[in-house]
């Protein structure tokens, strides 16, 4: 039986990415020269498919690293010379603040217990930092943060460049960028496809971050530094062979869901995701995890299920589902179900029946 | 008309990898998690295949990175705490030199004549270097290095680490890993895969100098530092979600290669290298760039073509082929012809040919 993958990611491919592989095969698109005018033409047609279906600004800029993980390396080399702020929902954000340890930074938190979001009202942040850092969309614990709150830090701090990990929230997400810096995603996740790519989109402000960290000495990095980065974007190429294939395939799943209609898009995911809170929240035995409505992803639905999640798996096994564990201390008795745009709403109603008779 | 490419990377795919890549789409390949027993499998039938087909010492970590330019930045910035030393013999090998630059380090460096190689008796390095940097295959000018002499520097210099760029000699290249301590190549050459993935190749010794720079407080990076690469190497995963897909490819080229003969594909690549420049060497107008034959790369072969450039990219177009022009300064007088495993020695005469015509 064919499975259908609803984890968190990597995750069920668009069912169009067989064609379109066969299609880039067909044009040679892993042969063509990445200093070539059609490799060029793929980076100007992705960059500007992207740009229509997230609404960014013609002025962000789209750089091509290699995953989610090296854009938040990149980030905290290229805009912060001593000092940054982490709001930590999950293990992803965590991973964002101890990579900012890793390269040397002062760099401060706020951490939010397991489950909820923040009470961002009373916050305080003794100093403004360099770099105030989100996970909009927190994939270990399934907590999302309202937009607002984070615009909010940008008003209050318009020295500090604003960083939103979107990486399991995009393309659902409907974000205002020119109320933030710069946003990074991987496409693993809600584009369907293979992993080995990741986005990362910065303003002016970032790359003019970088350059005066330059001046000042301060390492920013070899060849994926802003500035180089930036560079070879305004051209459209890369610093180096970038992963051509899925660039190709990026711009293809983005022409079909701007074919599709984003605010489609939306109003489905959260069709789909209010039927699997529903579900857990009215269940005897299981609980949504998220208490607060408030603090709840869309894409990302985690469930205490206790001592059933053995049983759970096989029987969505059995039906051809394959849904993801909970993340570290919690992977023996959650579960984690992606809500990306390539998951039908019928294998939704498929999953809650099959959960029903677990 | 189908095109073959004969440029030195992107270049033509092995003619399995559309069947290889369909039966990845079959089996789940870019959905299974990369913390799954699935992947695990994968890495290490990788690892294995690849160490049988290159003779490298069960001893040495395989790591995934995302090209041979990030393996260059890594390599420096886990083995060098203030020296290392470059032989630059044409523009990849100076990249090597400039990341060194970049990542704050000093550098040395003994240069060649474009097109030739170095006097290596006569290169003096004042001060014992922790890093001795070269570039077996240099592409940009079809110059490659006796590895015995590579190997001497290992001896003069116990001391120093070894690393050595073989981005476009591999698979061709027979080099005695037991007397270097890193190499690396990327999969968009010799392994005629869809570019995104590079391989890094290291011993023990690199992982010690790694953990001795950390201890020191001296910066080696954050996910894709030596230590994060070998802790989950060792379990056979990776730090970051890879590019699993291209991963799983290499694992099955590795295979195909292996099961035709790692000897027939070295004898067959000399044959197709000496019909290239012995059409060069005999031809009135044109000329092969690299005058010494010790000096002579076999699997990127470039010529003096002056203005019959433009005539020859458009006859051998009309015939199906696409080769590479010169690099750099040499792009508008130069062709740079890849010979790797995958390029039938049938192409070639079809090649030589058609240049003999224009």
């Amino acid at each position: 039986m064919k499975k259908v993958y609803f984890t968190p990611g990597p995750t069920e491919l668009y069912s169009e990415v067989p064609k379109y592989l066969e299609e880039a095969i067909g044009n040679n698109i892993c042969s063509i020269s990445h200093r070539s005018s059609e490799f060029m033409e793929i980076y100007k047609q992705v960059s500007s498919s992207l740009k229509q279906l997230l609404g960014i600004p013609n002025s962000f800029r789209i750089f091509f690293l290699a995953s989610a993980t090296e854009s938040m390396d990149r980030i905290i080399q290229n805009t912060v010379a001593e000092n940054c702020f982490h709001f930590v929902n999950g293990a992803f954000a965590e991973r964002f603040y101890k990579t900012a340890l890793e390269l040397g930074k002062r760099a401060g938190k706020c951490e939010a217990t397991s489950g909820s979001g923040f009470d961002f009202e009373n916050v305080t942040i003794a100093h403004t930092p360099e770099l105030i850092c989100f996970t909009q969309n927190e994939t270990s614990t399934g907590v999302a943060l309202p937009v607002e709150e984070i615009y909010g830090f940008g008003k209050k701090f318009p020295e500090a460049i604003i960083a939103v990990d979107i990486v399991t929230a995009s393309p659902y997400l409907k974000i205002d960028f020119t109320k933030i810096d710069c946003a990074f995603f991987s496409v693993q996740k809600g584009f369907g496809l293979p992993a080995g790519l990741g986005v990362l989109i910065v303003n002016e402000r970032c790359i003019e971050k970088a350059k005066s960290l330059k001046e000042k000495n301060i390492r920013i990095g070899s060849y994926h530094n802003f500035l180089s980065l930036d560079e070879n974007a305004v051209k459209f190429q890369t610093s180096e062979t970038p992963n051509v294939l899925t660039i190709y395939l990026l711009g293809r799943v983005c022409e079909m869901l701007n074919n599709y209609g984003i605010e489609k898009i939306r109003s489905e995911t959260e069709e789909k995701s209010g039927m699997l809170y529903e579900f857990f929240d009215s269940h005897s035995k299981f609980g949504t995890f998220v208490k607060q409505k408030k603090d709840r992803s869309n894409t990302i639905v985690v469930a205490d299920v206790g001592e059933s999640l053995t049983a759970i798996k096989k029987s969505l096994l059995e039906e051809g589902f394959v849904i993801g564990s909970g993340y570290g201390k919690f992977k023996d008795n959650q579960v984690r179900i992606a809500n990306f745009p390539m998951h039908r709403i019928d294998d939704v109603k498929k999953i809650i029946s099959a959960l029903d008779k677990v």
